[in-house]
């Protein structure tokens, strides 16, 4: 395992990792959320990968569909900061609370403002986040982490990244409302310990995604990403494509000889 | 480009696909879905991927979050004949129709039936999907397509399936009543062509997701799946891992040193 | 108060109110969202609303976008019994356990064999389901009942149904691996009190949902359900309507006159 | 009918709706989902309605789950005169565009800001928006107008908004980039009318969900909006509740005596 291991603690270092907090408070000291990301991050960080972490909300982030909106109009716009940080990085992990079941409407931005860079090309011509690889973080004090995780893990699917197994991590509380995670009191009650702190299936979870990108981000990079055939949207007839297949075929089960 | 093909060529013969077409219709003729199943399948054919698609309502599943109903009761059960396809084949991919802006029963049912075998390991002690690479195929007479697939491929991808970029594809009429994937005739109307054939986003979307589901399978199969540090669920704890990281700290940007 | 009790006692005794559990589980003895149901529906029977409860699975329902299965192949088909009960009804309550973050593959299919006499008119020429009142119920032991809920309360009000506030009740246990509801032991341990029985939230949200379900059915029931004005798909353009407003109007805030 | 009308006519002009365009154009004049809210609209202006439509971004709204950051940071925030209209208005339509399948950050930033007050309570004790009635409004160029439609409405149920049966409308043209709601051109084509002007199927489910908004708001209104019993999350426990009831009980279908 040590020469495995040597191998990874090398391939770790060449990569950038950058965790995104969409809290939606202003101020990251505050974002229960943050300290779950701490965890992951700090996962990364110990096998040598360059890990960032930023706060949405420090930034002045405009909306629209445009790269950078102060070009287009009167608006200030901080936006194109992030997204030069989002190029260099080849790990991407949006963290979000939840709000009435869904992701915050800072997540949802952050998504927007990438979606708007998302016809440029890479090197090899394929979409802008091809070759990157993404994950997600969730807190709330109860339900849906599901539903946030696939939200925004398809979202960046959709736009390139590619999806690790197990790429989300969460903690919730029981129904009800009840403490945040990180919180060491809830009402006029102090908790043993911060909420969801020794939670062993997030703790896990968390374990697992951090890993996994790192495996992902790890073989894309010494594979130099995904091969270019058949996933470019300028030259995607040049290869065996959808309009050469007959739709009317019977199912049948035996591969054909080359 | 050519030895590039070449290589290729020679890990595809190595892959096996399996379609799972979820329609609710008992009878794979009239499925619409299914056309858009065969062009994609085609494509992995023609690349010498050995390539099954098989019509979920052809076998007699069981309800049940079991691996086999007929063990823990007297259902007649034939999953388990499903799930043995499902664990030969490197790459897995869904289809359904859409009904209500959702899934088809058929799909929920399908996934329910995979996820009883979740708990299982593969033979690096991982969750027994791990190493596969899922994708999913819808369609339908409008709206839908996107919630379906973040529901589809969240669902295998939390359970281990890798998921490349784009690895959906669809086809849509604009709102209202209309003809489905395929369709000739649309009341009194006799249309040009088969209702989505020649769309040429569906195609390319289509050949895209078919191209990178090999891409990812061909990675994975060379590599051996992914590495197993730190995503055994039965050892995570030996690796650095979620406990050891302070979730207090502050955000900081700089790379620790190994 | 007490008129306004005497009032509603007089209009309950004449609402009838079904639920149906979607579990997975052949065997309702074991649903733990039956546990649930109970406590929603005890509160219904208790102010005289005829209530009953069934479990899907103890029919044979078949799959397909049908009426009636067994008229149109050779399937048997006992949905239309299920259907007879949902007509019969002015309230009806889907239960459902959550899997993967979503609601049962059971859950799915009862709405799309519903879904399949939406075409059909009630007695004003309104869609069938016009006049009636949703909620519903779901359990899981972590996390995804609001995903469930928007899915299910959505579905219904799509196809006729009004929904009241606050429609959905549910118990959640916190993140990872636990007890279901009313579940007493877990593991090793033995719990002080059945899972969720005495969760404050869950037992009050219950109490809110069915209370409106009440408070909505009475309405509609004393007033003779929606009026039928500009709602009927065959008369539509008989009231004012889309195509008669101009879309291209600048936005303005003052009403009108008549 | 003429009676039924009259009567009506009378109601419609005690009721207020109010319509938030989300769009995430800064630029009203510019926005597509805004032509479609004129046509709903304009059904409830043309029939006495008090009928005001605000664009959202026309306002300063801070991030956060808090009534009015300006009194707890020193953020600028004008959301509170958009509450001021929203609790004046017995109807709310939230539009908003699609992007990437799911409603636009600025319609996730409209219901948070909602959230913050829901802990208020109406004049009954009930929940702050208990007695108003919600719809929503979507376009796109293809694909998630039911995936916006569940999310948006299920927010506004949650909190207290009563909804009608079809409460939601939409446009989406085929799938693939094309024209949006009233483009007139599309790259170098000019088309025969503006894109969804003439779709049949939107127009009505348009019409439908204007006419049902009003159906259920001067039915709550003429009702005095929701009776108080059960419903109030100060004394729940005074009426009959769900810890009175025996979850344990066998299904039983027999109403009992009161």
């Amino acid at each position: 395992m040590n020469s495995a291991i040597d191998w990874y603690a090398q391939g770790m270092t060449e990569i950038k990792a950058l965790y995104i907090n969409c809290s939606i408070k202003y101020d990251n000291k505050t974002s229960h959320t943050q300290k779950l990301i701490n965890r992951s991050a700090g996962i990364l960080r110990s096998q040598g990968v360059n890990t960032e972490t930023i706060h949405a909300l420090d930034y002045d982030i405009a909306f629209g569909m445009e790269k950078d909106l102060s070009k287009v109009s009167d608006r200030k716009d901080e936006w194109p900061l992030i997204q030069e940080k989002i190029m260099e990085a080849d790990i991407l992990v949006l963290g979000t609370p939840i709000w009435l079941g869904v992701k915050a409407s800072v997540a949802t931005l952050v998504i927007e403002r990438m979606y708007a860079y998302s016809g440029d090309r890479n090197n090899k011509g394929q979409y802008l986040y091809y070759g990157k690889t993404a994950g997600c973080i969730i807190t709330g004090n109860e339900d849906g982490a599901k539903a946030c995780a696939m939200d925004m893990l398809y979202a960046m699917s959709h736009i390139g990244y590619a999806v690790p197994p197990q790429a989300d991590c969460a903690w919730l509380g029981e129904a009800g409302p009840g403490p945040s995670y990180s919180d060491t009191q809830w009402g006029d009650e102090t908790l043993e310990a911060p909420a969801g702190y020794n939670n062993n299936f997030t703790n896990r979870n968390t374990t697992i995604m951090s890993w996994n990108l790192m495996h992902m981000a790890n073989l894309l990079k010494q594979n130099n990403g995904f091969p270019s055939e058949g996933n470019v949207a300028d030259n995607w007839q040049d290869f065996a494509n959808a309009t050469q297949q007959d739709p009317d075929e019977r199912i049948r089960s035996i591969a054909a000889p080359i």
